[in-house]
């Protein structure tokens, strides 16, 4: 959580002199995203926020973030609408740096989901799923299991420091994935990062999803398992078979998983699991001195790993069928 | 900017119940306040700030901050106004520490203030000091002239680290002002950090002042004092005599300085300088590892220590007589 950009008065005036958006009345920096900058804006004529792409974001993918929300929100997903400037564009500069302002979401994002969120959460990824089907902009996924290995050599031995046996493990995990990764299942757009904190409740429904920054094409069931990850593990990072169950019946409210999806679903969830152990190892390993971010701890995900690793049905995540 | 207490669910919503204000609708850590944490909380009904109180906010005090914005409020002044609990409280608790639920203002801060905005800064820091005139609780000012030499001892010879001679500009400036410090001023309750991070406008108006963690009972000259220094110096140090003259200008619309005022100012503006350079140097010398608060830098008050020290009248600051 941190706001990294200092948009000066001049900044902020001939910003908002390009939209059709009335006069600011607050300004404020939000304690909130780890890799760009995010302000809420009101003016007199509505809410809005501010986003400030900063060096980690990939520029050339920002026209397929924003697209995307616009598909998005087009078509019915509760997801920020990109606000276009009065020459139509949607991507602008500020202070130096790429920024787009989209509409506010009502709604607080959970800290301890319980077993409803859970499936409000899981009906909103395959409502996402759904809305996002005829979207016609590509980007692969740099983080499934081709992008994994250079993560892996990139911490290398250094991951011994955060815990003994962990590159060993590691390097077994990219091994086993690269052997056994599914192919061949119904793929699409996926957000890739339907972590807690990026999706807003409001008397108990899902009011909206943020943080479109890692989506990209991929295995639908991907996204699925990564918030199994995210969702259904306690903090002592054993699994929640209740909430489990919960996630996974609400996706299949909307969107049922095909007889594929189903078998690969223990392998998703496990490489979903190394996936976020191998970018926070890394983000742990390569913090720099005097950084305002405090790093998330990779541990839990191995131990989520270790579960993983015993899983060999999709009923043990709590699928009814 | 820092967010240091982390709300959780049931923080935030026992919290709220104490309240007659409608449910949350909106929850975000603002990236504001040195030594406090601050969130915006909107809920059916309204918008508002909590505050929570950190460890550097002295406990005891915070009965005198509350009443003290309850007071101005209530006088007319534009300030947040604390929002009493069911149980007729303002002070409340959450997640084991203090704090406190505040109306919302709107307005933006300005980064670069113009003379317009120093005028207006002016009237209502006049405004303030009128609308205080009444407050009925004593809070003695810890960082005025009997303060320093503590401050000065705390640093000491390890401020030589930030600037060559430092340790002994700041010695002779403590001696000088416990000799010259002047008595007998027209007293009151002053806001004693109205830097223009805590000053808001709307339409070039100022539509409201946050932000009375410091504010004592102390000479109001030296409050005015203060501003001099924070609004009317350039970037590179330089002194905006436009500035100043606008800023005097605009406070004596209001309330017109005295005699002895005027020939105080001086040395009023001096230690004010002292004050800032003093627990800049030692907030930048006691910065802990991995302090997620950037310091100010305590530099540009000891050039503008040397400004003052050149000056003989006000009139060197734009007063007009």
């Amino acid at each position: 959580m941190a706001v990294y950009t200092d948009v000066s008065d001049d900044d902020l005036a001939s910003f908002v002199a390009r939209y059709d958006i009335g006069e600011p009345i607050a300004f404020k920096g939000i304690a909130e995203g780890v890799s760009n900058s995010n302000f809420f804006l009101q003016t007199t004529q509505d809410r809005y926020i501010l986003t400030v792409y900063e060096a980690r974001a990939p520029r050339e993918d920002l026209p397929f973030f924003i697209g995307l929300m616009d598909h998005l929100a087009g078509h019915g997903f509760a997801c920020p609408r990109p606000i276009r400037m009065r020459d139509g564009e949607a991507l602008a500069d500020i202070a130096g740096k790429p920024a787009a302002l989209v509409s506010y979401l009502d709604g607080l994002s959970v800290k301890k989901p319980t077993a409803a969120h859970c499936r409000a959460a899981g009906r909103a990824m395959a409502d996402l799923h759904r809305a996002g089907a005829g979207f016609a902009m590509l980007r692969p996924n740099p983080l499934s299991v081709a992008g994994w290995r250079p993560l892996a050599e990139a911490s290398g031995e250094r991951a011994e420091r955060i815990s003994p046996g962990l590159s060993r493990r590691i390097a077994d995990e990219v091994a086993f994935h690269e052997a056994h990764w599914p192919k061949g299942l119904p793929e699409g757009v996926i957000h890739a990062d339907m972590f807690p904190d990026n999706v807003f409740f409001m008397m108990g429904r899902c009011s909206g999803v943020i943080d479109f920054y890692f989506a990209a094409h991929d295995a639908l069931a991907y996204d699925l398992a990564i918030a199994l990850n995210a969702w259904c593990f306690e903090a002592d990072a054993s699994f929640n078979m209740t909430k489990g169950q919960a996630l996974l019946a609400g996706y299949e409210e909307v969107r049922p998983l095909d007889a594929t999806e189903v078998a690969a679903l223990p392998v998703l969830a496990r490489g979903a699991a190394l996936r976020f152990l191998l970018t926070r190892t890394l983000d742990l390993l390569d913090v720099p001195a005097g950084a305002l971010v405090k790093p998330h701890d990779p541990m839990p995900y191995d131990r989520r790993l270790a579960f993983h690793r015993k899983i060999t049905h999709a009923a043990e995540y709590g699928l009814v069928r």
